[in-house]
């Protein structure tokens, strides 16, 4: 069987991968602590400050119910298009909490938009955590008040943030990435958490990407979707969407090139680059899925349109029978060739190739003898790849995913209590 | 709160449920016994075989790609409409095993009508278990014929064939019900088998119910489709739907009453009837699913639609936060709520209803205090009831699932080996 092109094609970057945090960008400073909202000493709020008005955009959770600060940052983004500051509590959703946690949510923002004394429009709020609870707002303005304090343009304040954010998961998330505009140096950065209630069309996940680059608003809005749908709409943990979603971009303007347009010689790059921190994030948040031992990661090729492919690659990595197999390290095709099947998408049943990482399984819808050793290897390591080719077309996606394992179960069958 | 009204309603049955299996109704017979696909002794091998040709009708799998048998049983029923016999083996799908595979599932087909002398599109076959692996035909051909010596028309014969279908079922799965039709005993019974890759639109379930009712095929087709939908359809154990399902369903007509139309007096009552004995079956699957502890009903009232508030009751109930939360016995609503609002249908924000058995949680999308205890004492009970109110319109569904549990986990990551 020919290898799947996609698994061995390497392309050129335009960018530099870089150790850093969302303070690495020009103009921009963070902080987290422990106010109280967590019953651990963990930090439970943070926030990203910006020392110019950043142009800005977000996309938002498609579940029905949308807590109460998605609709305070969207009024604030509505405004002017432009952030100072977010800021974000973990512990608490802030979500079912009625006509109080609307008011608790500007609240927020208004407490901390005073505080570092500029307009409310100026400040995003996000919140992650237990749904239906109120929000302690004495701890929260007791966080607020101490917040500044701690505000650093280095590592340490970004650290502090990126623990902040965190509700089940295991570790941090972040990103960086260094392109040249203008034969000039601009950074991309990011923080985000997960880590159970994942699925596409966001998650139980927040992100927060900074950048000083200069571009106009629209153009960052149109980017940011564009990216997201490849990236953070390509993962999931559970199939659960959260009410509380939210991925949220800022970009200083302070790398001083020239304003950045789809036109721009270098917005190829740029994109790349954007796309490269989003990813990271995204691969990051999958493998630390609730639970999570291994990150699954589906490519699909040969599918009828890109739409299939995506639809195609998602009901794999969704699959809680595969995922199953996984965490067993069995190389059990047929529930991938299940989940191709149930997909919903149009399937030449006589012509699909499936290949376990490195290992041919099926050809042409026809089994392959392989050596069970080899796979059971392959499948132990902490990455397992699924390469689908349904030779119908030239569509093509990837998505990633994470394992199913006892701990997904004991996490979440007494996360409340 | 006001209760809601499904919760307590009682409607008067229009039949009589009693003991019984597929060998209940006249003229049929069934065996069951051990061939050699299962490495244990459980029996792997079996059949219901009728005295005269039953009108027959079948629901297939969505999966796109289906298994071997159902090319074949499809064929048997558009020959003639009626059925002698249905053979069924499990321990091997006869999936995604190509050429081969459907050589083998018309081998069985032969093999079986020979050996009951009839032609062999009176012989529907079907096959349950591990994908990709080609039938072992010497220990099919050798349980074909020894099947016919074990033939009988009373429980031990059904009692066979109820373990034969079985895979990783740990119960099996029967359901009998007797109505009145011009004043004669007409029997329905069933047996069932579930257990992972169990999802709406037929999972890896088998389903075979006999009756000895007089009906015509077209009129049996369409009640059988009818029914499935309200009661197969609405249960899911993972999500995952697989290549194999079949609801099969004869009826022998030696009832002797009056053809059966929707325009006969006694119509409603045999369909209830009908739909009670696949009800019983598709909870007895749902309460077996892999791992599960629980059985789940949600029961959707006002919502905007039929349709709505089926796909609402399938969110809810395919929740893998939701399933973990009731094996934890964790009064989780906001799990719910979520579930409801990434449902795709239409929801108002501001009215949403919940009760967790017979305690209120959310009033008019508003959290109501509870008494902790009280819902989990409720919780550790062996079936748990959500009723969700929408208040948009008259759409009610139910549906039926199982908690998420440490061994779905445990027998879904060595499946195979």
């Amino acid at each position: 069987m020919e290898k799947h092109k996609h698994a061995t094609m390497t392309m050129e970057r335009q960018f530099e991968i870089i150790e850093g945090s969302v303070t690495t960008p020009q103009g921009f400073r963070a902080s987290g602590l422990h106010c109280g909202l967590k019953k651990t000493s963990r930090n439970d709020i943070g926030a990203i400050v910006c020392d110019v008005p950043a142009v800005a955009a977000a996309v938002y959770t498609t579940n029905a119910f949308q807590a109460a600060p998605l609709a305070v940052t969207r009024a604030s983004l509505a405004a002017e298009g432009k952030l100072r500051a977010v800021l974000v509590n973990s512990g608490n959703a802030n979500a079912c909490t009625g006509k109080q946690g609307e008011a608790d949510a500007n609240r927020m923002r208004s407490a901390f938009a005073e505080q570092l004394g500029v307009a409310p429009h100026y400040v995003a709020v996000a919140s992650t955590g237990v749904i239906g609870e109120p929000l302690k707002m004495d701890c929260i303005e007791r966080g607020i008040a101490e917040l500044p304090a701690g505000l650093t343009a280095v590592g340490e304040g970004a650290e502090q943030f990126a623990q902040a954010i965190l509700t089940t998961d295991l570790v941090k998330k972040e990103a960086c990435a260094v392109v040249t505009i203008d034969g000039k140096p601009v950074t991309i950065a990011g923080s985000a958490k997960g880590s159970g209630m994942i699925h596409p069309n966001m998650a139980t996940m927040l992100g927060f990407v900074t950048t000083d680059a200069v571009i106009e608003q629209e153009v960052l809005a149109a980017l940011l979707k564009r990216t997201t749908d490849a990236t953070f709409n390509m993962i999931t943990v559970d199939g659960d969407t959260s009410t509380n979603d939210m991925l949220l971009a800022m970009a200083s303007g302070l790398a001083g090139h020239e304003t950045l347009q789809e036109s721009h010689s270098d917005w190829s790059a740029f994109a790349e680059a954007f796309q490269y921190v989003c990813e990271q994030l995204a691969k990051a948040i999958a493998r630390d899925g609730e639970g999570a031992t291994k990150l699954i990661e589906v490519r699909i090729a040969g599918a009828a349109s890109n739409e299939a492919a995506s639809a195609i690659a998602k009901s794999i990595v969704g699959s809680s029978l595969v995922k199953s197999a996984v965490f067993g390290a069995d190389a059990n095709w047929g529930r991938v060739i299940a989940a191709i099947g149930y997909s919903g998408q149009q399937v030449n049943v006589d012509t699909v190739d499936i290949q376990v990482g490195p290992i041919a399984v099926l050809s042409q819808s026809t089994p392959v003898a392989f050596d069970e050793e080899e796979a059971l290897a392959y499948l132990k390591g902490d990455t397992v790849m699924f390469h689908v080719n349904l030779h119908m077309g030239t569509g093509a996606a990837t998505a990633w995913g994470c394992d199913l394992t006892y701990d997904y179960v004991r996490i979440n069958a007494a996360y409340r209590t």
